[in-house]
């Protein structure tokens, strides 16, 4: 393990959520809310980033293990000093409720446990939407496309921090990559608040708003969440947008370059509209009684399964209240999650496919145990590295739900509210069924059970390795690691 | 495809499930009952039976595919006569409910649509029971046990029904291998009649319970089922010989060929009794305050803990009314089953432990990925191959129960009950919890429902390919095949 380079990815992260604390800190003096909040925390984390992050290292070699464990120190120092603007302001009196609430917010997760937010000062309100847009794309990429680190290794800091099952760099310099998703990311962001404001949203909203759709977040700040407009422009804008920010971003980048042939072959892509589109006319065939006439059902229909396929968790009907085949249906759309390369969260469409593909040219090789069965995926055979990473990872994902599930149970709600609950936060969705439903929040939890989702969170945003690889003891015993496989640090 | 010798085997079935109907047939004539309900079946049997199975083929191969066709058309056929008797008596008037009781008996799920058992005619009883004893071990292992078929090709058959990631031959001839097997089961499940009858239990009682525990199926004459005895002595003998018959077969050969060793050392074994002791304690603990005293709290957790991970389904307390935190365990039990090569369902220990297993050296290598990392289950390095396996088999597992889970809450039940029924069903356990909980019943679905979990048992007690794959258009395309692969049909 390189500690030097560690400590010094890591300060720099830090340093860069200082600078970034100064738009919450903007905002507070715009609305005459005191700054010290954001002020105090920025110093903080300016201290502890400079101590770490001044001097570059002579050694700058990362390997992947380095990678995983920066990302995972990362985000969670992010979330620890993130939380304490809400303590100081007040607006969370208590921290393990505020570190809830921020790495909610940066994992792009939207549970809550407040059950009022709009008495919150408008630049905490400000911070906690921010929050989902720094951590939709990533801290790493973002402090990769401001200051270019090292060349050649970047690639498994981006590896440990992008979402899916490959991460393709889009140009050979990682930096360049990272600037490129960001400049999209940034581009479409904007389009959204022009679009909302041309609706009549106010400013401060449609920001609110752009950043939890953007990061497939949830946060908001209206109590009934987007439903609060009653307007079926905003519920359009807004379910379009969530879409676009479940796609794989790659191909914008295509779309960019005129390479249209690679966006509409793209496999993924299709069976993402595929299962949205077949989801939304079941739930509103099956909401159609609830609300007299078809316009409404599919509105409603559409809105809530984009929010929960691209795990972003905004809500305009309480689907708690929906019949058993269209809760059902949302509690299996909560796993699906987006496509890979998105800011969604969840198992990922493009995980699925490969889980449904390889599965599937196994069974074929039963009955025709001499066929040749090549698993193809966007039109190219996929690596047996790929297939054996899809299915541990789907493995992994589902005993850390387990062994989740039991010690959240110790809490005694219901069945329904556990599992949802769960699924809802390593998912980084936001809202689940019964307590948590989309009219609930998370309040009830006790602290144990907070500090528990929160994992689950982190968890779910950095794709379970480096968060469970911080448990491996060989992380932390240098000495044994040499002894024992007698790699290169 | 190799129809003839297909036909030839399923023949000899249906002759074999004629000759069975004598037992219950002599119960009737014991109990004075009419004859009738199993002479017209065993009728029908027998001409079809005959049809089919008297002229063997000359051509007698057998490959993988002839395997799974004649497996799941044997268990299909057998369970569609199989319910003509409770149709002919009036114990079950509607078909549809006849069939999924005995679907339910064969797969040894004991799942009833019966919400009063107690009014059944004794010989109607008796054959509902006795199809958990023969589902238990197998119809195609009972046949190769008394006719020995074709030497070479009995493997094929055998692994198709035989539950578990792998199946060993303990001798070299299959029809020695399935003797040995039979030979074992019939001893065990005597001693178990034997013990029962000691603790004053009526004969007619201990002859129900245990072909419901020696085949892990749960049926009982009682409405209460073990419950209604009121004995500790019932509750601990039934209890621990639902956990014998929970373990792996071999390991019992073993024990006969003074082989200790390999007892000792199973990991599937240790794995088994540890999860055991720790949901029986854990569940024990969280229930105290209920019983009032340590001894009835242990007993009540023991007994169901025994009842859900052999996925047998006896109950001796409604544990709906348990806890979340125990209710969570048991719905996590019912997943894990029992051990490969026993008759208890689920997804089985030893593949949990492949999966947990191959998972952890996965991520061993993401650390150091110059390390050599080696799967090693029972002392052996695992293949490839049945890593893969283990995997596909899940990812498929969870793709059935997904799919089944969506048509299911169709019926607009609550999620519990919908999860939980399916569970049930689909691991061949029989209760689950709300609606369809120890206390509860199936009576409720609707008959495209019943279908549906008749097909989810089938396809959980013959692990899921056979089940599958008739639904593979190259199992009906004799031609295709030919054409398309070249191999021999």
């Amino acid at each position: 393990m390189n500690y030097r380079m560690i400590g010094f990815v890591i300060g720099r992260i830090l340093l860069t959520e200082a600078a970034l604390l100064m738009l919450p800190m903007t905002a507070a003096a715009l609305y005459g809310e005191p700054l010290r909040p954001f002020l105090a925390p920025a110093l903080a984390l300016l201290l502890t980033g400079a101590a770490l992050g001044l001097r570059r290292p002579r050694q700058t070699a990362l390997y992947a293990r380095d990678g995983f464990a920066v990302v995972a120190l990362a985000w969670l120092l992010m979330s620890a000093f993130g939380a304490l603007p809400f303590v100081l302001s007040g607006d969370i009196p208590g921290y393990v409720d505020a570190f809830f609430e921020t790495v909610s917010g940066f994992t792009t997760t939207g549970s809550t446990i407040l059950t009022e937010v709009e008495h919150l000062t408008r630049s905490g309100l400000f911070w906690r939407s921010f929050t989902h847009w720094i951590g939709g794309m990533g801290v790493l990429v973002f402090v990769m496309a401001i200051l270019p680190m090292t060349d050649g290794h970047g690639m498994h800091l981006m590896r440990a921090e992008v979402p899916g099952p490959t991460v393709g760099k889009l140009v050979s310099r990682m930096s360049d990559t990272a600037k490129i998703l960001y400049g999209i990311y940034f581009v479409m962001t904007v389009m959204e608040i022009v679009l909302l404001l041309a609706g009549g949203m106010p400013l401060f909203d449609a920001c609110i708003h752009a950043f939890g759709t953007a990061g497939t977040g949830g946060f908001s700040c209206r109590n009934l969440s987007v439903g609060a407009y009653e307007s079926a422009y905003f519920d359009i804008v807004i379910g379009i947008f969530m879409l676009l920010f479940g796609v794989n971003f790659n191909l914008y980048y295509f779309l960019l370059i005129r390479r249209f042939r690679d966006v509409f072959r793209s496999e993924e892509l299709r069976a993402y509209l595929l299962i949205v589109a077949a989801a939304v006319l079941a739930i509103a065939a099956d909401i159609a009684h609830l609300y007299g006439n078809a316009f409404t059902s599919l509105r409603y229909a559409f809105f809530q399964v984009a929010s929960i396929i691209t795990t972003t968790g905004f809500g305009t009907a309480d689907f708690n209240t929906w019949p058993t085949f269209s809760k059902a249906i949302l509690v299996v759309l909560m796993f699906v999650g987006a496509c890979a390369g998105s800011t969604g969260g969840g198992i990922k469409v493009s995980r699925i496919l490969i889980l449904v593909k390889s599965s599937a040219a196994d069974m074929r090789k039963m009955l025709h145990p001499n066929a040749v069965t090549t698993v193809r995926l966007e039109g190219k055979p996929l690596p047996e590295k790929s297939i054996r990473g899809a299915h541990v990872y789907f493995s992994v994902y589902m005993l850390v739900f387990v062994i989740s599930f039991l010690l959240l149970s110790l809490e005694g709600f219901d069945l329904v509210t556990t599992f949802t609950a769960l699924a809802a936060c390593i998912n980084n969705i936001g809202p689940g069924l019964e307590v948590v439903g989309p009219m609930g929040n998370f309040a009830a939890f006790s602290p144990a059970s907070k500090l528990l989702l929160s994992f689950n969170m982190l968890a779910g945003r950095l794709e379970l390795f480096p968060m469970l690889l911080l448990f491996a003891p060989s992380i932390w015993k240098r000495r044994l690691v040499l002894r024992r496989s007698g790699e290169e640090q």
